[in-house]
């Protein structure tokens, strides 16, 4: 038992039994995520409603006991691990659709909504809600605002802080308010609602999301470009992005995630030096120019074949082996440093290069793929641990990874996020005073340091 | 002379003579904007470097002197008005295009250059930056970040939040530092960005801006769709945002207004209860398909006439109507009010009923027109000064219009901001701990209260 007797009867006068734990068999399980840190929590929390997140942040202010809010822990930055023990407040039994609103394009939503769960509710009305990370089916509405996921669409359709129309929150010092608007432009006051979004639970703990959404377009259609070479590849994503029809989704595999992929989705994909997977989507009697219009940029030096899937069930399958990608990699080495660099679209060509370069230099394996038309490469450094030169060697190849993406005006995270694994790394990325700034402002929000410590800001 | 012999010194250390005044005959035009209200700046201030920025808050901090950034002064709220004296910082010789990336889709800019120059810079590369406030031939790109300044493509294209990927600034304490990235993605920290942005350089000046560019459409229509009624217009209006093809612009004029547009625009100004100008834009083959769905859904109870302007000549036209309003109402009603408050879409039509009530009750009338894609009504109270009745009832009727347009779940200001003249009635839009905690920030930013002050958060 870790949690003081002050905890214990703090959390039995808001929760009810089976609603909170502080056994530690059972919240175990909620010390770790997909980062495969853990630590243990004193207790884990299930809140169904806002008013007892008021209440269970008063108390632990009180207390002086961290809070970690957490989705389904499916974020690979340890950003959810209790590092520093206390309260994780698990939001998954707040999962509540409040409210669609097909005429003003918005839904409001509790944390705990899966991702997935509420594109299925928003179909029917034929709208979307853009962010759409890979875990999409197993991670929470909640999740992706503090971390400002994205997936494949963003190239098309922004992040969520493009997405996200207003927030309801509770502070590190217990005082709850409302952010943003229920309207698609505003000018009255600060920009609360971005804030919170990307601050991976260390401001608010957030209980309420106005969402923007965007109409289901009536048709989309899949192609497969391979090339040579992965620079060809790479300029190939260059020219898509330089011309004015934008696709909505723009993936990229280099040789060795190609060998992968074609592990999961068999000979629908091909062997090759890279590939792009380009989707275009739009009304159908308009999509076919827009696929003209892509296919032009696509063509090109290096270029083996253009192909677009013939059906369905084509696309699905090659999607399939896309998003097979992240957990193949983990199964063949379970050291992967999985990365989410992102750089300006046209030093793409130049990251890939660099990479190559420094896979070799410290003989760590490389394997690249992501949405390269944000320029969001996921790069993974693949290592034995028990190969005692290669794990020597890691943390120096990561870094050289770093330095290359920010030389190259990039930065440290398209998606991902910071959390535990990344902080340190944090004042390369931006400049003293910005990182002052933060800091500051998060003392605004959370004084005591309760929300989320040991992660996002470096001590 | 109202500048101490202490800011006369420092400023003579920063800028070469001629790059600023402490002559009150030069510094009175930079006393005063759009909102005519006024006020006399001790000097003002014309860098034409970030360094002489630096320069000029650490001497204004050192001597407790306030600092008023200011574009080109056409804000409507008095927001540039020095109400506190000091130095007003006018950027208009820091109007260099620094870069235009067209491969990564941005362009990076100082903060004096105008819109309207940008737009004409970025053509000839085919593409645009979104925010396109009616001012744009003379309003700075600096002003228009401060404001969350948007126009009619905000619709379709939003406003300065999503549309600017970086900025550089110097913050209150003198501090410098840079804030967002060179990519399309970013989840690196907390969103300075956004933060800067619809602050009203309460927060800091900003000195450089990495905007978000979008490739020009090929083609674009302008429909003009008149009805029996306002309420068959507002309705309209929610029957084109509920389907999927968004337009590039949604502006509704009411009875009034259009009486005015047709004393500019001629003939091409229908008589009517209420228009609608709708554009469409698109690749040459895909937009007819586009007007299409939108005209569906334009029809309905009470249109009278949906006509397509014959060529560019007559789109422009009807365009040059819609700009003039504003100046034309001006002329007509010295003591015009003008409001733009926002709404969700779907509430429009109450809003619109509400207003006919609220001008009935306290006989003042009210001209409507504005952005109605978005729910932004730019809501014109007009009224004789010399008329005591309506000058006593103007207040009340200003107040009876936010009340209502809050009790429909909308705001303020959707692209206006606050100023010095909306700032008491904040605490009606926002609940009491964000306007704290944007009190908190700000303090993080400007310690001393030394930008802008007076102006955005209430006393
Ligand atoms: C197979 C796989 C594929 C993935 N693909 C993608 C991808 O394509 N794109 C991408 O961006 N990510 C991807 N991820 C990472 C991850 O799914 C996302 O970061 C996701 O948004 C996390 O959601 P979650 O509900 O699991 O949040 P958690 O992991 O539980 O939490 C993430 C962060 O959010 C905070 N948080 C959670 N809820 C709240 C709340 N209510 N208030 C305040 N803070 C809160 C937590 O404190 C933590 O800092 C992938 C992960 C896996 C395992
Ligand atoms: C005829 C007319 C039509 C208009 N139409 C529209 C419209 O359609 N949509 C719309 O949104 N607005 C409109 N406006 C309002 C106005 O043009 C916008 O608010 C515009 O963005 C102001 O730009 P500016 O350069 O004149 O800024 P200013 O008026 O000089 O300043 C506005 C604010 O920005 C701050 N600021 C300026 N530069 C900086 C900087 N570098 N760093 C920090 N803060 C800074 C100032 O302190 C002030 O708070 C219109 C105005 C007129 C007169």
């Amino acid at each position: 038992m870790n949690a003081s007797a002050g905890l214990r009867d703090a959390l039995a006068g808001i929760f009810a039994a089976g609603a909170y734990s502080v056994d530690p068999a059972e919240t175990l399980v909620y010390g770790y995520d997909n980062s495969r840190r853990q630590a243990a929590p004193d207790a884990v929390v299930f809140p169904t409603a806002h008013d007892e997140v008021v209440a269970l942040v008063a108390a632990c202010r009180r207390l002086g006991v961290p809070i970690v809010a957490r989705g389904r822990g499916t974020n690979t930055t340890g950003a959810t691990v209790p590092v520093a023990g206390g309260v994780v407040v698990s939001f998954e039994r707040m999962n509540r659709i409040v409210e669609i609103d097909p005429a003003n394009r918005l839904a409001v939503v509790e944390p705990g909504v899966l991702n997935g769960a509420l594109q299925a509710a928003l179909a029917p009305h034929g709208f979307f809600w853009p962010p759409d990370p890979t875990s999409s089916p197993y991670c929470t509405i909640g999740g992706n605002l503090a971390c400002n996921s994205a997936g494949p669409r963003a190239v098309k359709y922004g992040a969520p802080r493009e997405n996200t129309l207003g927030l309801r929150a509770v502070a590190g010092t217990g005082e709850d308010f409302r952010c943003g608007y229920r309207t698609t432009k505003g000018a009255t006051g600060y920009d609360l609602t971005r804030l919170l979004i990307g601050a991976e639970g260390t401001l608010a703990l957030i209980t309420e999301a106005t969402l923007k959404l965007t109409p289901l377009p009536g048709a989309r259609r899949l192609l497969r470009a391979t090339y040579t070479t992965i620079q060809s590849a790479a300029l190939a994503v260059s020219r898509i992005m330089a011309q004015p029809v934008v696709p909505c989704a723009l993936e990229f595999l280099d040789d060795e995630a190609l060998r992968l992929a074609r592990a999961h989705g068999g000979d629908a994909i091909p062997v090759a030096g890279a590939m792009l997977l380009i989707e275009a989507d739009g009304e159908p009697d308009t999509l076919a120019a827009s696929v003209d219009a892509i296919a032009r940029a696509a063509r090109g030096e290096g270029l083996i074949e253009l192909v677009a899937a013939n059906d369905a069930a084509e696309a699905d399958a090659l999607w399939a082996a896309r998003k097979a990608l992240s957990p193949a990699l983990r199964s063949i080495a379970p050291m992967k440093i999985n990365e989410d660099v992102v750089v300006p679209v046209s030093r793409v060509p130049e990251l890939i290069g660099g990479l190559k370069a420094i896979s070799a230099r410290h003989a760590i394996p490389i394997v690249n793929f992501g949405h390269a038309g944000n320029g969001n490469i996921h790069v993974n450094l693949l290592y034995r641990p028990e190969d005692a030169a290669q794990a020597a060697a890691a943390p120096d190849c990561l870094a050289a990874v770093f330095d290359l993406v920010l030389a190259l005006g990039g930065t440290l995270s398209g998606e991902h996020g910071i959390g535990l694994v990344k902080r340190e790394f944090l004042p390369r990325a931006l400049d003293a005073t910005s990182l002052a700034l933060m800091r500051r402002i998060k003392a605004q929000f959370d004084p005591d340091g309760l929300l989320n410590p040991g992660k996002l800001l470096p001590d």
